[in-house]
């Protein structure tokens, strides 16, 4: 298959898949998800995706159908029927099919979804350009649901600048990107926002501290501001996509570029995880 | 029919119509909307939602396919297919169907999606009651979109304390509930939030001001605070199916009652003006 739409067990492509009118994501964007990157087929850092799913789905009440192994076998399965080298395996459970009513419906279970898709991972050798737009997000931003509405505006915003992401701050207080996690290399340490309710929890992130540390690397999980950003050594975004790419402008100031070997050490260590992982080398 | 859906020129019953996988509501809550009451096949105050709809839909940079006219048209007409005495008339638009990518599809039509059904204006000779719940949702409630998960969560939260709704506050400031706005009555003033981006600038709370004011009751839009609320004379939700319905009791303590005569002549002066558009007298 070019690429692969599930629902609650029926499977096709993208444009041969249908949902009730009454799924609760069409009322009130009433789900979580999750995704990865794969490939050989493999999808990558599994487990840890499929802990936060869940995670994600028991902060907002929603029952899953299936058990973490149950769901982790289907989308292993599903990921070998797409003919690409690279996918992206993307998930999510909706509070199930019901007239629309803001509280629960009962009796009804979640349905699940899955698209996977060809997907390239980001080219770390580049650099990427980003602005800055104040955080108007809610504050709930630490489970993966499907309210994105605010990051949709902002990656517009960003396109329209003709950049990669968006940075999002609360102030002076820089939190996350509209579709990554953003870290900063500072006299040689790693810093990146903590997990709160602010950001998201990034498997990516996640994979990038485990380095750092591996690799001697200092990290700090402490907030940084705007200002600081700007004056780094080195701004990274972090994503299941990227993992870890280095910016050179913000707000079409230059930033970065000061601890390029730094970097590329720290990009190095994650990206053979991933090729290790999915059997590239 | 006994209720209808409606997605692009699609029309079926609730349980007849399904949607594209790649609609970006799926993805994204990628959308606004709107809903009415209707009685006797009439929708209530219909200029003044669609007004709304497609100031909400211009504040998102979603562009609509007819003009207000032509959707004034269609939702009267639909409404006329429904065998009920009253009706919901819910109405939205996503930013159409294309593979999932956070910034804004090109070439690419909206998706216009309608829902009517059965539906039951509130007893406004009854009393509810509610819950106070800190307002965690963004900085984009005057905008009705379909990011609503924290909404759903406040609400089931209210009903889980057997209470009919979940009244927001952001530290002390009282904002709106999960699916109304509130306002209270104190010595003899009507009271409620300001219009900003805290708050859904309701077609009820536009009308309630309205009738207030011919009535000669003064009115304060300025915000009010949770302790201010407890302490009222009368606290009162509104909201397209809810015209004003009074609270008994909010965190199950009693609230309200010192005024019933002033209450009974709003609630009387906003029923009759929906009665009399919609044909009942």
């Amino acid at each position: 298959m070019k690429n692969l739409a599930y629902f609650n067990g029926k499977i096709g492509e993208l444009d041969e898949i249908y949902i009730p009118f009454n799924d609760r994501s069409h009322w009130f964007g009433d789900g979580v998800y999750d995704a990865t990157s794969a490939a050989n087929h493999i999808p990558f850092a599994l487990a840890d995706h499929v802990d936060r799913f869940f995670n994600s789905a028991r902060m907002v009440d929603i029952k899953l159908t299936m058990t973490k192994e149950e769901l982790s076998d289907l989308l292993r399965e599903l990921t070998l029927k797409v003919d690409a080298p690279q996918t992206q395996v993307y998930w999510h459970v909706t509070r199930g099919t019901a007239s629309r009513n803001h509280t629960f419906p009962e009796g009804v279970p979640s349905n699940l979804w899955v698209m996977i898709r060809p997907y390239p991972q980001t080219d770390l050798s580049k650099r990427e350009k980003a602005i800055t737009v104040e955080d108007t997000r809610f504050f709930h931003c630490n489970v993966k649901t499907l309210n994105l509405l605010p990051n949709v505006l902002a990656a517009e915003k960003a396109k329209q600048a003709g950049c990669e992401e968006a940075i999002f701050h609360r102030g002076e207080r820089v939190t996350e990107c509209a579709h990554s996690n953003v870290h900063i290399l500072k006299d040689g340490v790693f810093q990146t926002a903590p997990l709160d309710n602010l950001i998201l929890p990034g498997i990516a992130r996640k994979h990038l501290i485990y380095h750092c540390e591996k690799l001697g690397i200092p990290v700090r999980e402490e907030p940084f501001t705007v200002a600081q950003m700007m004056d780094a050594d080195e701004v990274l975004v972090s994503s299941a996509s990227t993992f870890g790419v280095a910016l050179s402008q913000i707000d079409g100031q230059p930033v970065g570029g000061k601890a390029p070997a730094l970097l590329e050490k720290i990009q190095h260590a994650v990206m053979h995880e991933f090729l290790m992982e999915t059997k590239q080398v």
